[in-house]
C-alpha cells in the first residue's frame, strides 16, 4: 500500500472522488480548510446590499467581467465573473490517488450572473426584458466555456434564499462547468433514448400532450411552453416548464422562443414568491450535453425547498412529499398568459 | 386516455410513483393537503416540553406503545410506538395509475422510537446502557415488522435538528419500512456483489484495513469497530461506523458487539454535538434488506447537516463537500476507546 501523504490543512485543490462501493461521484472542493465553527455563518440570513460584492460600484470586490450587458449610458444590466469561492480548478495537473480508491483531478469553470444591478429585486420581480438580458447573458458564457474541449457538461442554477443554498442575497445564477457528465444528467439522457427506443416518441413530448389534456397537472401554456407540476414531484409544489416543440438544447433557444420563455417563467417566479413569502428555492436548467449526440428535450425545474431530506432520503435516496402534485398544480395555476 | 379524476383536496392516501424519464421514485404522501402557508412552521424550531407527546405522562398524544424497556418501578426508558403522521398506509388497497405513468399503492409501516423520558437530553448525552436500550427497542421492532413477507427494506435513522429534518425536538429514531428495496440501497448492495466479484474481497473489509493502515481518514477503532470520514464523502465532516468482522445484517448483532457499538458510537456523537454546538444531523443505518441472499456488510453512516444541497446538486447528483475527509478526521478523531 502506498503511503498517504496527510493533505490536512493545506488548502488543496479539488478533487473528483468516487465511492469504491457505489461509484457515486463527489467534489470535494477545499476553499479554505474549514473547521467546525467556520460553518456557523451559514446558519444564518446574509442580508443587506453594504458591502455587497455584487452592487454597482463595488465590482472591484469580484474577478474582472467577462460579460457585461449595458444601458443606454453605459451602466451594466448584468454583469458575469468567475466565481471567486471556485469548486473546481481551473488549471490543469495531475493528483495522487490512494491505491484502493478512484480519484481525478477536479478541472473546471465556476461563474457567477449577478441578474440585476439592484440588490433587493427578486427575480420574480425582474422585467421581462431584464429576465431575457440574463439568459443572454447565460447563454454567451455558455457557448464560450464549451468551446473547452475538457468540459463535458454544464450545469446552469439559481439558489434563491439561504435554505435554497445561496450564500449571498444579491440575486445571482451559477453556472458550473464540469469535465465529466454527472449521473443524473446521463441517468435522463439514457431514459429518453431507452423510452425512444421503446415507444418511438419522446417521453417529454408525450409528457407535454398527456398533462394538457388531462390537465390536473398543468400549471399553465403559452404559445411556446406548457409549465406542469411533474407525475412524480420529488419536492412539495415542484414545476418545470418545457418548451413544446421537440428541442434539445437550452442554449440554441431563438430570440422569439426565449421571450416565450420569460413569459411563462416570470409569473410562476413572481406566483411562488408571493403565495410562498419568499421561499428557498432553486431553478435547475437541464440540456443536452454539449458535443453529445444523443436526443432530449430541454427544460427547467424548479424546487421550492419547504421540506428537508432527512435521513429516510439519504439511505434511500427515495423523497418523501407531502404535497400531491395535483394540489401543486390548482394552486400554482396561471391564469392569463 | 383515461380521464383522470381530480383527487385535489381529498385526504389521499400515499402513492409510490416513479418517473417517467429516469424511473425514480418518490412516495407522495399527503398526510394533510398541505397549503403553502402550512409550511411556514417547518421553517422554525420546534422548542419547550410542554406539550410535548413524546415526554411521559403524554403517552396519550400518540398512538399506544408497540414496545416499552422499562426501569425497575415499571417507568418506561425507551418507547416505541406507530408515527402518527406515517408516511405510508397500513391497509392494503388498489389505486388508479393515469395511463403515461407508472405508479403502486404506498404499503408500509412507520415507527417511532423515543430515545429517553427526558426531552432535553441529547442523543449523544445518554448513557452507553441507555443507547444500547434503544437499539434494542429498534432490533424488537425490526424482527416484528419484517415479518410480513410485503416489507421489502426497513430504514432505520435519526434525524437531529430542524436543519436534520426532526419535527419534534425530544430525542428519537424512526424506523420506516416498505413494500420495494430502494435504489440507494441496491446500488450499494449491487456495488458490493461486483466488488467482490472481481476483487474477491468485501469492499468495507478492504476499506476498513485500507484505512487502519493509511491512518489519515481514520476517526477511531475499538476492538469490533471502526470510524472512519469516508474518502468520498458527500457531506463535510461525514463518518462511517463499520463492524470490522464481516456481518451482514445489523438486526443480528450480539449483546457484546452492540456494547462495542455503543462505545466508539457515543463519544463520536459527543464530539459532533459539543465541536460543532448540536449541528443538525442525520443517522442512518445501511443493512441488508430482510430476506435478501446478497453479501454484504453492514453499517452507519453519520452526515451533520452543514451545507445546503442546492442547484448543483439538484441537476447533477453530485455533492460538492468543502472538507477534505483527512481534515474531517483530524478534527473528529477519538481518544482513549
Amino acid at each position: 500500500m502506498d503511503k498517504e501523504i496527510s493533505r490536512i490543512g493545506e488548502n488543496t485543490m479539488s478533487e473528483i472522488r468516487f465511492d469504491l462501493v457505489t461509484g457515486k461521484m463527489v467534489i470535494i472542493a477545499v476553499e479554505r480548510a474549514k473547521r467546525p465553527h467556520d460553518f456557523a455563518i451559514a446558519h444564518q440570513e446574509k442580508k443587506g446590499s453594504k458591502d455587497c460584492p455584487f452592487c454597482p460600484r463595488n465590482e472591484n470586490m469580484t474577478p474582472p467581467s467577462l460579460v457585461e450587458i449595458k444601458d443606454g449610458q453605459g451602466k451594466w444590466l448584468v454583469r458575469g465573473f468567475t466565481n471567486k469561492f471556485a469548486a473546481l480548478n481551473t488549471e490543469v495537473k495531475e493528483i495522487d490517488v490512494p491505491s484502493l480508491y478512484r480519484g481525478e483531478y477536479g478541472y473546471g469553470v465556476a461563474e457567477v450572473i449577478v441578474e440585476s444591478p439592484y440588490h433587493d429585486v427578486t427575480f420574480g420581480n425582474l422585467t421581462l426584458e431584464q429576465m431575457k438580458r440574463v439568459f443572454h447573458a447565460i447563454i454567451e458564457r455558455y457557448r464560450s466555456i464549451v468551446k473547452d474541449e475538457k468540459i463535458k457538461y454544464v450545469q446552469v442554477f439559481k439558489n434563491f434564499g439561504p435554505r435554497g443554498g445561496a450564500s449571498l442575497e444579491h440575486g445571482h445564477w451559477q453556472v458550473i462547468a464540469i469535465p465529466f457528465i454527472p449521473e443524473l444528467v446521463n441517468r435522463e439522457v439514457e431514459g429518453t433514448q431507452e423510452y425512444i427506443k421503446k415507444e418511438r416518441k419522446c417521453p417529454y413530448c408525450e409528457i407535454i400532450e398527456y398533462e394538457r389534456e388531462a390537465g390536473v397537472r398543468l400549471i399553465g401554456e403559452n404559445e411556446k411552453f406548457v409549465a406542469i407540476a411533474p407525475y412524480a414531484s420529488q419536492y412539495p409544489y415542484e414545476s418545470w416548464i418545457i418548451p413544446k416543440e421537440h428541442q434539445e438544447k437550452f442554449e440554441e433557444i431563438d430570440e422569439d422562443s426565449l421571450s416565450k420563455f420569460v413569459e411563462i417563467l416570470k409569473p410562476l417566479i413572481e406566483k411562488y414568491e408571493k403565495e410562498f413569502e419568499m421561499p428557498p428555492y432553486n431553478i435547475v436548467l437541464h440540456t443536452l450535453p454539449p458535443r453529445d449526440i444523443r436526443n432530449y428535450h430541454w427544460h427547467i425545474e424548479i424546487a421550492p425547498r419547504l421540506t428537508i431530506a432527512a435521513g429516510f432520503e439519504l439511505g434511500t435516496g427515495v423523497h418523501i412529499n407531502p404535497v400531491s402534485p395535483e394540489l401543486a398544480a390548482s394552486i400554482l395555476k396561471l391564469q392569463n398568459l
